[in-house]
């Protein structure tokens, strides 16, 4: 049905992200009895390994289902109907789990921040300290619909000098930003397969630290199949059936990741990121975030230019040059776009985007000189 | 990590079955962006083509997760806190449904049936009759854990008479035996990918009456992740990202039952079966149901000869003729063994599963004719 152009499709966006071809044949293998002791092996290692990437000690399940199923399993798990979740708000995604809060009967104290500025820490601090019933704070690493990375460990700081558990979602930018599950006291930490970690969509985990098991055993819980509960108890840490062939992807991206170095393989988002935005500024485009410093290292978001029609240039970055860049969520569609360069990006990949970017704004009518932005973009990557 | 020996273990066990390579490098395909047209596209075209196996025209959903993630959603959706639902429970996945139930706070009432016996309708009447506040009554088409095939059908005209719902797990029959979820009033169908839909686990479906809609508009329903308004309600019946990989494989897997034709593929399990059944009392063994009219279609269940084994004779079919059978679960761990023939077993699967089953009794010690059991599925398969 999909032409062969179709399958050389660069994904630019946050996520789905290219998956490597040794991880796509690794799904294509055989499935295998997943009670047998050579798959729950092989699942029991891909979650130790997974906990090497989250670098925590904590507990670590890996769910059937996408990275939602790993956000509701941390609410869903700890919180009473009634209770209070402090929930920092400045995107779509942070959005998301006031609505999960409350979905369980919490109420979600909402700290908002305009979507692509910085949090304020000290607010967080204030709204904690006059509501000492506050039971979990949420905030979500690295904001996809903004392209904002959060201070988390800032906030954990606070978080943890307090009652409440720590909620984070990582789910893009775990394995392509420095995230430190126990060093910043992250109670859950839930993430997804098809980010930073280059697998196909459809495998979610969760960490779960201590003070947050002494909450879960106290609480009912909400949810049937993501009781976290039932899944510490079975001994495989799976008491449904697990996606195989989603564990077999998992593995061989995860080999993939430990050949080149979780520190090799932030470097390379971070330098990627920096080439990205540079980039962008010098073809004559603005950052959406307010400052660089809160700029994400996975997901460059930049502001639509005056006048111009984000579809357009979209739509010509996909049908001339067969890449994938994405648009703006919510209030934001068609102000902003976003170029992902998350898993598997590489800098070739950073500098032909820039390059057919230049040529679709020319194409819709911006001014610029070509070849402004790759220029910038390749100062930072000949280093 | 395994060898290539182990990549041809033969599935002859009720799920994972085997998935057909051009449904695994299906799932080898790059993936593409969940939200654009082509994917969204050909995703509810799957769900459509799924009505058809279902033999509906509800609603039809498919999940990132598991089949018990579809079982929860046909619960959580609809159940609430203090609502009585009759559990019609004879095996473990019926005792799944109970766990469910109680999990959202609603009342099981069990109607308990020995494993392995027929469900005795007239009981499941006089229980409606007896509990005009029953909300839902819940029944496993096919009892994986017993290889009892249960009469929905039957079922399906007492519940309609009433006010409540008909939810059926038909996680190991779906598209291996006949089921019509129109014809048979089922208001919530749940299935899983892995069985005789023969796809890897990761992706469960299911579907939704207007009288399931009816009531769970009135439900505030206790999930996030599978709250069913949420998918009825997106664009493309998707509010979360999908299995993209899996959905890749599911469409293969669909594009092989059609060519092959639903009812054809459906008498090809029933004669399966049969010449499993016949072999299985051929070589002097006893099928564990009461009776043959209540047998599964899709797995066989076999009663463990006194003194014997079963994870010997497991042990034995795996290591030397590289077969995999299951044993029992629960209290009847050890003392049965299933063997299944879904999704994509042929004849010859059956034939050599039983030639080695002989083989490794006579090893243990059980005195069998060789051949004996053979000899009896090749009559019927014959014919």
């Amino acid at each position: 049905m999909e032409s062969k152009e179709n399958e050389r499709l660069l994904l630019m966006i946050p996520g789905p992200t290219i998956v490597d071809p040794k991880v796509l044949r690794a799904m294509s293998k055989p499935v295998t009895p997943h009670r047998e002791k050579e798959f729950s092996e092989m699942f029991l290692e891909q979650a130790e390994r997974m906990k090497q990437i989250f670098k925590t000690k904590n507990d670590l399940f890996l769910l059937a289902g996408s990275g939602t199923a790993a956000m509701d399993a941390a609410i869903s798990n700890t919180i009473k109907p009634g209770e209070k979740v402090l929930c920092i708000v400045s995107g779509k995604f942070s959005e998301r789990f006031t609505e999960i809060v409350k979905c369980y009967g919490g109420e979600a104290v909402e700290l908002n921040f305009e979507w692509g500025k910085e949090i304020d820490v000290n607010k967080v601090k204030k709204v904690l300290e006059e509501n000492d019933d506050i039971k979990a704070v949420t905030v979500v690493h690295n904001e996809t619909s903004t392209g904002v990375k959060n201070p988390v460990q800032e906030i954990g700081k606070i978080v943890k000098e307090t009652n409440a558990l720590l909620i984070v979602d990582t789910i893009s930018s775990l394995g392509g930003d420095d995230i430190n599950v126990d060093e910043w006291n992250i109670d859950l930490c839930a993430t997804g397969s098809q980010k930073c970690l280059a697998v196909p969509p459809g495998i979610a985990a969760i960490s779960v630290s201590e003070k947050a098991w002494n909450v879960i055993e106290k609480t009912n819980g909400h949810s049937y199949y993501l009781n976290l509960k039932k899944y510490r108890k079975h001994k495989h840490h799976a008491p449904y059936t697990q996606p195989i062939s989603m564990v077999y992807g998992l593995k061989v991206a995860l080999d993939m990741m430990f050949e080149e170095g979780l520190e090799n393989r932030i470097a390379r988002h971070r330098k990627l990121a920096k080439a990205t935005r540079e980039g962008v500024k010098g073809m004559g485009l603005k950052l959406f975030p307010e400052k660089e410093e809160i700029c994400s290292n996975t997901v460059t978001s930049l502001c639509v230019p005056e006048g111009l029609d984000d579809k357009e240039i979209r739509g010509i970055m996909k049908d001339k040059y067969n890449i994938v860049i994405a648009g703006g969520q919510a209030h934001l569609k068609g102000k902003i776009m976003r170029i992902g360069h998350m898993g598997n990006v590489i800098e070739r990949d950073v500098l032909c985007t820039l390059a057919c970017l230049e040529l679709a704004l020319k194409k819709v009518g911006f001014t610029l000189d070509l070849g402004s932005g790759v220029k910038k973009a390749q100062e930072i990557l000949k280093k």
